[in-house]
């Protein structure tokens, strides 16, 4: 195999590492992919951690001896997020977005890839130290931000269904009470879908009084599972009182729907709390 | 502000253009971003232009001429595609996905961002040269795919429910028939969801008779819209004696589901007919 040259190696390597977040690549798979010098590989991983350090993409982690590597562990810095998510709360803040019970319409925003993408960046950064096995969510409006979040951790997503129309074999189905609305819902997951044991971090698009996640929790213990993190991308506190999950990291609040005036109030949510804007 | 070194340009431009199919960037863009010549510029595109095409990334094409630039169109090569495809149509065989009714257990697979993410780009490929507004899915398993392809294609996803609780404000509602179970059901899109007379591209994770697509179709006649292109994940053609759908691209064919000898055949689909295995 004939030598590859650094422009192209540079090149190549780039893309690699993208493309396998969260994956310790040791230094012989790259030496033996470009019939190169491991000293020139590490050259090549100084000039890439650099730039993906200047650009915002997260860190190159090389681990050294035997069992060494290098590590992609995608994270976007908070200022660079907090500007983007300020940019997102200012659309949601759209006076037509209003939906009946205190609701906000996002679906055209959760429509765009490339917003969802930037949403499971903030998450996988949020809960980058995090031992965890799996993402898990509820249908439907969930599930875009879950896979764009597991995919930069490089973890599995695990979808909860509404219903419990059991078509995936036996299943284990809970009710829960929606705590805005206070109406009895069911949840279930395929007994197969997760195993027991497992670590795992749940993200959801709105959360209000939290009745959805705390199903979720409940429905966890039934698989043994620890629930290591929530990541909810819009909380409200419009009309909760009690909150049924304390601990969770929230992208963006939405403090007061004015249905009457059309007038809505997004900030940024805890995940920014002291964190100064980039200008 | 300082020149970049060609080493640092080609990390930087690399993850750049990667994060943006499908848009045309004007090569000032990069001249201005690190403050080089054009001509640099286009010698290190040449270099990333040839590494993509090695790797089976994609296409890099430069438009010449004022409005000219250069654009990455993601494809993967077929022949690696079918050799990606074997590997999960032989995971789809394992007799244990056998579900009631001719399903398959397909939750882990399309649970792991990284094959999702393989089948968005076979899709993504295949209506490459077509001009599309947005990508369309019905909830809840296709949802990842689309996303996934439209990611790939820089377009907006639109998903239709499954029920016609209309909290998202004015809805258009269809009833169809299932072409397999022939239960009427049906299937809802806010008005505000999709504008009027846009092109779509359907894409689903499983289709039988085509009942739930004909619906889709029937669906995106109340909004003026043309269907310019159908893509499912895996066809089965058990049972099926009358298609309700035409023209479509499918990755994978369920062929046989024998339940008593829990047997499954499960081949490349009509994407991959007259290509060639890599090896």
């Amino acid at each position: 195999m004939k030598k590859v040259k650094r422009s192209s190696r540079l090149v190549e390597m780039t893309q690699y590492l993208l493309q396998r977040p969260h994956v310790l690549i040791p230094l012989t798979t790259f030496a033996e992919r470009y019939n190169s010098a491991k000293s020139s590989i590490s050259e090549d991983l100084t000039i890439i951690k650099e730039v993906f350090q200047d650009e915002g993409l997260g860190e190159l982690q090389t681990l050294a001896g035997a069992a060494g590597g290098v590590k992609y562990i995608p994270k976007s810095p908070k200022a660079a997020s907090l500007d983007m998510m300020g940019r997102i709360c200012a659309q949601l803040q759209e006076p037509e977005r209003i939906l009946p019970g205190g609701y906000l319409y996002m679906s055209d925003l959760l429509g765009q890839p490339s917003i969802v993408d930037e949403i499971g960046k903030m998450f996988a950064s949020a809960f980058a130290g995090v031992e965890l096995d799996c993402v898990m969510t509820v249908e439907t409006k969930g599930i875009p931000i879950a896979y764009a979040t597991a995919g930069y951790l490089n973890l599995p997503v695990v979808i909860v269904r509404r219903d419990n129309k059991v078509t995936e074999g036996s299943a284990v189905s809970i009710n829960y009470v929606s705590g805005s609305t206070k109406r009895i819902q069911t949840m279930s997951l395929a007994r197969r879908a997760l195993k027991e044991e497992s670590n795992v971090l749940i993200i959801d698009d709105f959360m209000k009084a939290g009745g959805t996640i705390a199903g979720m929790v409940d429905l966890l213990r039934e698989f043994k599972a620890t629930v290591k993190g929530v990541g909810v991308f819009v909380e409200s506190d419009e009309d909760v009182t009690d909150h049924l999950v304390e601990e969770y990291v929230s992208l963006a609040v939405l403090t007061g729907v004015d249905t009457r005036n059309r007038h809505i109030i997004v900030r940024p949510g805890n995940y920014f709390e002291g964190v100064e804007k980039e200008q």
